[in-house]
């Protein structure tokens, strides 16, 4: 942070020799992304479980011939990894983990494709395939970008120690994931974790990510009766399960729609002024976005706006309820027992532990005598963030600036990933770098990505692998 | 009620008198009953359609035999009734009629009798086989009572006008009943109604039931996003059918659990000081009923009993609750919709349309924005209660006290029944006489009656319908 910014003349220099070699390479790449599209991999159907390993074989061997002295195919008890590496030349300078995946959601012509979803089809400026925006395409950008990088600065090596992790079971969950990053933390290990599994706000809007929320989920069972009773012989005497989870419901929030079980809030790293005037900067059209929930009104904590809800707060939302008779018609029981699945996103300085103690303390709390209950969590995620400041975002913010030639803005993600393992075991912070734009249709048919932001994506790794090595390393 | 109470002297050669018949006929009365509960009349199962019209067909042959100059078996659209009349020969008498049900609940050997269900055996003092305690055990006595009746006072008919209906669709919620007393009403016209479907506290403490609940019941939906939508990247943001739903449910109750719904409790008719000095009376252990309810905890409204909970006050029940993923492990959604099952017990004074439009009122002012709702309501039961003093419950209580040579003592019917339909299609007061006990099974295997009971229900009808024709008819 205290380097003074390099110079507008190098800079001028540096962006046209990294246009020149995105230019000149742009057709070859399509080609070899292509390639690796056509190869259906699906990791959540167990009929493309090879065509996931080929997916990773493949992938493997493109980064042998792009250039990193490593690459190799991790195997999980499920689908593999690749992991790629090329140190730099300088052994002082910062290592970078790229993280992305190879696997796909499944998709099917009939679901609605206008083409087959594993023949890679251009259309204007846009590639039409699954995968290429999640997230084949957004790997792959970093092949182009470290060779851009390598050709515009002269080096024989990258300025940054890069690594590359590109998981093969993102899209059925990560089930294997953090024991993968566990079991090979040595080799993982790095300064910075740059996730290229995200988008920006939109073509015109290029924007930083600075963070997730974690997740924690749990479910849980009130028992009343040892069976269904008869609601004419014992109504308004003994108590009702139904009834129980539903007042467990209704205290789960406050009139001002914040969690109400007491410590939920301890630790909250709160949104600061700045992040919250830039938040209000961005084009937010609350209709548009409602249309985007299918939801019919606005609602959440007071004092925050739509935007820092879902991005910046911590919630807990009912997933699922049920108990008693949900059949056609009536039946007259007092029901023996009923479930609640909660989830609780959470942010910057909650910790799943302390959480699932709270939610304990706070159900055995409100259950009244005569129900007895059980809690089972499930693995928690961890919110990750990356505070503004930090010299590794801002070099991420300034690389993309320049290959958009704009300034960028900042947003967060409501969702949870695997990111967060990352960060946690690797101790690490997280920064994410994406170019997909929301139209881009993630998990739906016609899945697409722009061509233009797919090489924005690769040139802004060429000029950030320089930016971070120069002024990361001063703050060390 | 102004007339002087029968000197003892008559009382006494009436009950000899009774009870000499009552002896005579035992054997002939226990070989017809057995063999009407041969007839596995099931109503619930198609099978045993034929069956059904089988026991209406024997019942009404039997009546004719007993003496009642009209037998007639009544269509439905479903299985048959039986009526049947047997006027008084005094044309100012009073007119009564006796409700009960042909019908049986489903029963099979390896349900867990001992024998089988439909081979009826006495072992001790007690007539094991389905049916013969829920109703056709208490539909019988009437016909030993009627001729007892007759024996002892010496006449050629009864002292009231004497009608019987006998469904054939009871424990099959009896769809087709109310339609047809209202098909019937002239014929059905009576000053009092005598329901003989209940039971009494126990063998040691006789009890008549002098009301029941009413029931209305309603399904809420409530829907949110118009799909299942994403908890990370709309949670927080959004209202939550699911959490609606649980807030509607812990509205429902106030922190005294009395119902919140407001207007519910208008026109309520309250338990009096006596009934509540009556019900305290009676030798309630509330271990032992929790074992009953197979629930853990008394748990209802603040400044009531057990009993009076069950018996007197109007209740709010949910009998069921769903929404969103009630599968195993979690699933980070804002589910699309949820819905509600509720019942409400209602007690005399409680008009279901009023109920059913508080509670529209209620949910429409507890919904919040964003969150569409539809409310569906069925067919209500009414509730049905005569006061302690009136004149045909005074007979009862005196009929029933003589044949058990015990004061009797009052109690009421938490669940609801289509005698709440005889009330309130022809006008007239319903009053209960059952002499089964808790532990005969109802609906369970192994059911049965006690005999010396039976025969004391035969007993109080002997002297039933000489006491209302005395007593009744002067405070017309």
């Amino acid at each position: 942070m205290s380097k003074p910014v390099s110079s507008a003349a190098t800079d001028a220099s540096a962006v046209s020799a990294v246009r020149a070699y995105v230019d000149a390479h742009r057709a070859a790449f399509l080609d070899d992304l292509a390639e690796w599209l056509r190869i259906p991999s699906v990791s959540a159907q167990p009929e493309h479980a090879d065509d996931v390993r080929r997916s990773a074989d493949w992938l493997a061997a493109h980064l042998k011939a792009t250039g990193f002295p490593t690459a190799e195919v991790w195997r999980t008890p499920g689908a593999p990894a690749v992991f790629a590496e090329w140190p730099s030349d300088d052994p002082g300078a910062p290592t970078v983990l790229v993280y992305g995946h190879h696997d796909v959601q499944p998709a099917a012509r009939e679901d609605g494709w206008d083409t087959d979803p594993f023949e890679p089809v251009v259309r204007g400026d846009r590639l039409h395939a699954r995968g290429a925006a999640d997230d084949k395409g957004q790997v792959f950008f970093h092949t182009l970008g470290v060779r851009a990088h390598l050709a515009a600065t002269g080096r024989g090596a990258p300025a940054v120690h890069l690594k590359l992790l590109v998981e093969g079971e993102e899209e059925s969950g990560s089930p294997h994931f953090r024991d993968l990053v566990e079991q090979h933390r040595e080799r993982l290990a790095a300064d910075a974790v740059i996730v290229s599994d995200t988008g920006m706000w939109s073509r015109d809007t290029p924007t930083v990510c600075t963070g997730m929320r974690g997740v924690a989920d749990c479910e849980i069972e009130l028992r009343g009766p040892d069976q269904d009773i008869h609601s004419g012989s014992f109504g308004g005497a003994v108590p009702n399960p139904a009834t129980a989870v539903g007042r467990l419901v209704a205290a789960l929030h406050d009139e001002h729609a914040r969690v109400a079980i007491p410590g939920f809030y301890e630790g909250v790293t709160e949104l600061t002024d700045r992040e919250r005037e830039l938040f209000a900067e961005l084009p937010f059209d609350e209709a548009e976005w409602l249309r985007t929930a299918a939801s019919y009104a606005p609602y959440g904590e007071a004092g925050y706006t739509t935007l820092e809800r879902v991005w910046a707060r911590p919630t807990a939302e009912v997933n699922g309820i049920g108990g008693g008779y949900q059949g056609a018609g009536g039946k007259t029981i007092i029901p023996a027992s009923a479930m609640l699945k909660l989830s609780f996103r959470l942010v910057a300085g909650q910790d799943p532990d302390r959480i699932e103690a709270s939610v304990r303390a706070w159900v055995a709390d409100q259950v009244p005598a005569g129900i007895r209950h059980t809690i089972t969590f499930g693995a928690p995620t961890r919110p990750c963030l990356t505070p503004l400041d930090h010299p590794a975002l801002q070099s991420v913010a300034r690389a993309m600036g320049r290959a958009f030639e704009q300034e960028v803005r900042f947003t967060r993600e409501g969702g949870s990933g695997p990111a967060a393992d990352l960060q946690d075991v690797l101790k690490a912070p997280v920064l994410f770098l994406g170019v997909s734009i929301p139209s881009d249709g993630w998990h739906a048919p016609n899945e697409k990505v722009d061509l233009d932001l797919l090489l924005k994506g690769a040139e802004t790794t060429a000029y950030l692998w320089t930016d971070l090595a120069e002024h990361w390393r001063d703050t060390d």
